[in-house]
């Protein structure tokens, strides 16, 4: 039986006093995140637990009271898995932010899952260690949301996605039970890998309370970096083709349509038309940086590139900033709705057609860029109005370019989760026996669905 | 309701011609897989599945009649996982061994189950490429029995477990639904990682029927080869401790300690005992090999190893002999019990000391290599008898052993997997929730708990 609001709310601050916090502007930022999609009503409160022991209370209350639980990390997602409104408990993470260890003997550190994940490479840092996962958003999101939507970013061709940088999690289950899953330890077999499983479930199997990260070594030394303009987006993806089938690993390598690059040019004043229609920057990183991106240099301008390699920062940070105004310069020219399509790295010149295919038919722009090692697109659709109210007409456009990636051995979202913006798409790709065992999987941790309702499952 | 067993055989022969096979030896031998036990009674049938189409048809005859079925591979697990016994079916993946795709643009393969490692890896060297995992039963064991078990080796701790070489699956259920979960891209966050739950799973949630792997470019030129002897253990493991915590990450990391060095010196009749009673094997690979090699040997040299380097095939040779003739040599010795606990890296010390403590206690030899760079030890039990019948004696010193593991922040089994030998112990490391938890996803796959029953969970 749902309780009345004022009770949950009154048994919240008996539980967790000093953390829960209705007022309104509070409850209305709660509503939304970065995607720009607001939840219909608002939060009955923001708890912003302390604890592991405040999280397991809340859960309890939320369980006791059939209330539904949305939880927060810094809500920088583009999906829509964070939102909570009519009648639901926003739980944040924001004020469990510590490091509770650091091992370089065991390339590991073990922190609280509202820690923002560049504070937490910064203290690393001084170690002399690193935790990959390095969304373009990793100064403003947690390590809790990197964990929640397995994050990728640009550096994951090379080093992985957030995935493959967790050893171990606790997880606090809807019923207040706490899990400890995955291993301390860098191998172990025991039973099903449920650490994977809470890995990219977007709050809707349990809340991850702790988290024990697997760190490499800081990558040391001179970082080349490469700036190639091609004339053709195609001639740009068989580059980097090129470079793949030759073995070669860059850290990053992003690539740039023309109608972002047109984009940035009118944001930046700079001259980029005469540069040419497409752009390619490449890094690479590691004891044998300076040789690969020679190695690089050769694939890049045998696809017709012209090509510039530098490993002076400030030459490099002028070539790094084009890519960067990217976003900037994509704002500018009106709302925004950023999709995340991902293709087998030897299609991704089709699903470049395919986008231009599209933004002609609907009229609409949709400047691309892609990490093109590891074939994830980010089609921009640009439309007036505001980003919190997608027209139909761009929705439309965008279940083509689902559609089509699908159709290209693709997926619907290579880093960004499904959320509410892509949960009536999810059977598509996933197909009905699939999408039917997802959500007995999720009755199995949370068999009233309290747990981020209407979040990756419903139409 | 179960069928007769000679109406499941008639069913199975009419939909699967020519692959069902019911000689007794054939039948005895899937009793039975390399940890030495068997099985009560023998399977009703092997049935030698040649497509995605007969696992499907083998699947719904054991559904419709409640056989239980029991997927086999190469039989070389180590912890009775693959066994078949009375009124079961046997479902060999041997015939499906083909290569179904190789693409060096896209860093993947696409194979069916039933092939082997090693024959994989010969065929993707041609192509420059390579499929990491690397048991040391590589050349004997399927890829799909690797990736059941999630496999690790020699190189995981550089190139990561099975887990990280998988992109995508063909699952079939056990009603003969086709899952395919995964992606063929490199990033992909659309719902439950089931790709990853599936890894691991040791048959009991459904039949790997084919895999998308994650490609790598051959590792070129010259690998160093790092020999070391130490005067204790805790020595060498310190060695081991300097080389992580200096950022160093050598491709393998090997480990042997005095009675395993013994064992070998009885075997080989080498001089070992003048040479230490610890011995390190360390190899680099990659563009930086030869400097990686060199600062490890600091390290080496550091914690007082005397050490030899080379980079000569035939002095490598001999120093990776040491390490190689380890299993002949306690095989000599009696009838082995090889166990298969992780640590954390800086508890190996530890770990080792209550394995020599146990040893004394019960008065039996336990010579223990490790892959160290991980921290996955394999405690080697020798006793008098045979491998099928091991003393009730060593089952209490194995369980002391595990328990000792577990207190140390480690687990069961780092790589070896739980089958039958370590179900009785599953629950002592997951806690009663996890296990209760672990027990419904395997419903949710298999709700008559058909396939390979008595497998990971029991008592
Ligand atoms: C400018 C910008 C750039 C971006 N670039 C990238 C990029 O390169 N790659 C990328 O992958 N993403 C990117 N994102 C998206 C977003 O930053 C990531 O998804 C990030 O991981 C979300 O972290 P967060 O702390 O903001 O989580 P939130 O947005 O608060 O939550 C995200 C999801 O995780 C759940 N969640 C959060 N914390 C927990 C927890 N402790 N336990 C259980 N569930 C939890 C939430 O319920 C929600 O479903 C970008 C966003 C912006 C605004
Ligand atoms: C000398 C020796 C050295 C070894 N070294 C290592 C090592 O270094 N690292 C390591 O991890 N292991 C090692 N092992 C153990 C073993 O080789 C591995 O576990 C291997 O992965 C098993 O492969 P297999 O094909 O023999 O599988 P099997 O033994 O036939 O089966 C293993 C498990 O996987 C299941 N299974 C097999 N195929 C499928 C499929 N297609 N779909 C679903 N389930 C399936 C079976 O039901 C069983 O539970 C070693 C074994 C030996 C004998």
């Amino acid at each position: 039986m749902r309780a009345a609001h004022d009770d949950v709310i009154e048994r919240l601050r008996l539980a967790v006093p000093g953390r829960v916090v209705t007022d309104a502007d509070v409850l209305e930022s709660a509503r939304t995140d970065r995607s720009g999609t607001f939840a219909s009503g608002r939060p009955i409160a923001v708890v912003y637990a302390e604890s592991i022991e405040d999280v397991q209370a809340v859960c309890r209350i939320a369980d006791e009271t059939d209330t539904p639980l949305v939880t927060r990390g810094a809500g920088t997602g583009l999906a829509g898995g964070a939102i909570a409104g009519d009648g639901e408990i926003a739980l944040s993470t924001e004020r469990m932010c510590r490091v509770l260890e650091i091992s370089a003997e065991n390339q590991l550190c073990v922190v609280e899952p509202g820690i923002l994940n560049g504070d937490l490479n910064r203290q690393l840092a001084e170690r002399g260690l690193w935790w990959p996962p390095d969304p373009a958003s990793k100064d403003i999101s947690t390590v809790g949301g990197n964990i929640a939507s397995n994050a990728g970013g640009l550096l994951c061709a090379k080093y992985g996605v957030t995935r493959e940088a967790v050893l171990a999690l606790k997880v606090v289950l809807v019923d207040g039970t706490l899990l400890e899953v995955g291993h301390r330890t860098v191998k172990g077999v025991t039973g099903y890998d449920l650490c994977a499983l809470m890995i990219g479930s977007e709050g809707t199997l349990g809340i991850v309370v702790e988290a024990t990260l697997k760190l490499r070594p800081a990558v040391m030394g001179v970082v080349p970096t490469i700036g190639a303009y091609f004339d053709s987006i195609a001639d740009a993806v068989a580059a980097v083709a090129a470079v793949t089938a030759a073995g070669l690993q860059p850290a990053i390598m992003e690539l740039m349509d023309r109608s972002m690059l047109e984009a940035v040019a009118a944001h930046t004043g700079l001259d980029l038309a005469s540069a040419g229609t497409a752009y390619l920057l490449v890094q690479t990183d590691g004891p044998n940086a300076l040789a690969e991106a020679q190695a690089v240099l050769v694939e890049v301008q045998a696809a017709g590139g012209r090509a510039e390699i530098t490993t002076d920062p400030d030459a490099a940070a002028s070539m790094v900033d084009v890519r960067r105004q990217g976003l900037p310069a994509m704002e500018a020219l009106g709302a925004l709705l950023i999709e995340d399509v991902a293709v087998p790295r030897d299609r991704m010149a089709e699903m470049y057609a395919r986008i231009e295919e599209i933004a002609e038919r609907y009229d609409v722009l949709i400047p691309t860029p892609a990490h093109a090692g590891d074939g994830n697109l980010h089609p921009t659709f640009v439309f007036e109005g505001s980003t919190s109210d997608v027209p139909d007409r761009i929705w439309d456009a965008a279940r083509e370019l689902f559609r089509a990636g699908l159709e290209l051995g693709g997926t619907l979202t290579g880093e960004h989760g499904v959320g509410v913006l892509k949960r009536a798409f999810l059977g598509d790709e996933l197909g009905d026996a699939q999408y039917e065992i997802q959500k007995r999987i999720k009755a199995v941790f949370d068999p009233k669905g309290l747990l981020n309702p209407g979040k990756v499952f419903g139409s």
